[in-house]
């Protein structure tokens, strides 16, 4: 029996940790750390190096290798046999401590936003007692790093990703729309005149990118930035705010 | 001439800072802290707290008193001339104090997310550089408190305030939205049998409430709280998210 803590870290800086983020890395028992192999993503070391800032006597690490996804059955469902796969790996890094009774991980950003964790924590057996600590999302540290509010006066927005924009268009109605998960560049489908973006990369972290103006103006510049950050670094992560012009 | 730094703190558990957030604090030379006179909704003794928290030296503290809007002239209107009315408060405060170089103020949950600091800064003559740093927010403070994902997998949602909910009804093609700055129990003007709720007020604070389950089920118990806390404590601040079911 252990309970399980989801502790949101941020976006790569390890100075977005809240104090009760490191707080809970303290009383861990055992911190769970995923690899992706020698893909740099994994942010390994990101995590080590957050862990060693806010205490000197570190809890256990266990390491678990991510399972690769399958995408030849549907998305939703090779997310879904995804999770359980993962699932496996947490339940069997766990079991080798069974002495460990605050069992956490470092979860990118923050545990309710595009992040499945909690998904993956209900298949465990038995169920642990979930704790989630807030932590700094990605569209945090963009409208941060652009220092622009994300909502005009008192007016709504929404939040989607890439997938969406590309299968379904814009969101019917949203002046706003942040956009998450974008592997593609998917404003590219969109009318670019009647745009304005602020996109980032690396946000948060000293890689940081950003680039903002008419969509129509830059998007060939965040096209030609972004493929030649991935090359360089070997791996990007990026994000980004899109207004449509009132007409 | 000064620099201009908005901290976002959290929403009330003093925890939720950042490291970066408390280097920004102890990095200031003077920090503005608002006071709605015997309102206690203003939290001064909370951002007192917080500063004396993260350092033992405090750098100079300025209060000013938040004008009161009017409501006389239209929502929008009103907003913009209490904006205009709070930025020479703050043009008064810092100008009180000409040798202040980074000048900060504590900003309730993110500075990016409904909130009014950026546009206010727009208004500064002349206008100083702004840095944001990002808090948490009280919708992440909803969700870790409730361990739910704020996002189905893959989809997307909105946010909006209690406002456009009375005045426009649920979002055209929303499954989930988050309602935030909703004075009134926005939610009673829906059909009530096709949604579940997850409420909070006073989010990461010791005097959380959390009341979650079908919106049929659950409303008179959340307005019942509701008033109750709001006369309890003399303030409320309450924040949820609905998901719709689908048929």
């Amino acid at each position: 029996m252990f309970d399980l803590t989801l502790i949101g870290i941020g976006t790569g800086n390890p100075n977005h940790l809240t104090y009760q983020g490191a707080r809970a890395i303290r009383t861990a028992d055992l911190i769970l750390i995923p690899r992706k192999g020698e893909n740099k993503a994994d942010l390994v070391g990101l995590r080590e190096e957050i862990i060693t800032q806010v205490t000197d006597t570190p809890p256990l690490i266990a390491y678990f290798d991510i399972p690769k996804r399958r995408v030849d059955d549907g998305y939703l469902r090779g997310v879904d046999d995804w999770h359980d796969a993962i699932a496996l790996r947490w339940q069997k890094a766990i079991s080798a401590h069974p002495q460990a009774r605050n069992v956490a991980l470092l979860i990118w950003g923050d545990p309710s936003l595009y992040d499945s964790s909690l998904r993956i924590a209900a298949r465990l057996t038995p169920k642990p007692q979930t704790q989630v600590i807030p932590g700094i999302t990605a569209l945090q540290a963009l409208t941060a790093a652009h220092a622009i509010p994300i909502n005009d006066l008192g007016a709504p927005y929404v939040v989607t990703t890439g997938r969406r924009i590309r299968d379904e268009g814009w969101p019917p109605d949203a002046t706003t729309a942040a956009v998450m998960l974008d592997g593609e560049c998917a404003f590219q489908n969109l009318e670019m005149q009647d745009y304005d973006i602020w996109w980032g990369a690396y946000v948060g972290m000293k890689e940081e990118l950003l680039i903002s103006g008419p969509l129509a103006d830059v998007s060939v510049q965040i096209l030609e930035t972004r493929a030649r950050a991935r090359t360089d670094h070997g791996w990007i992560m990026d994000i980004y705010l899109l207004k449509k012009r009132v007409i």
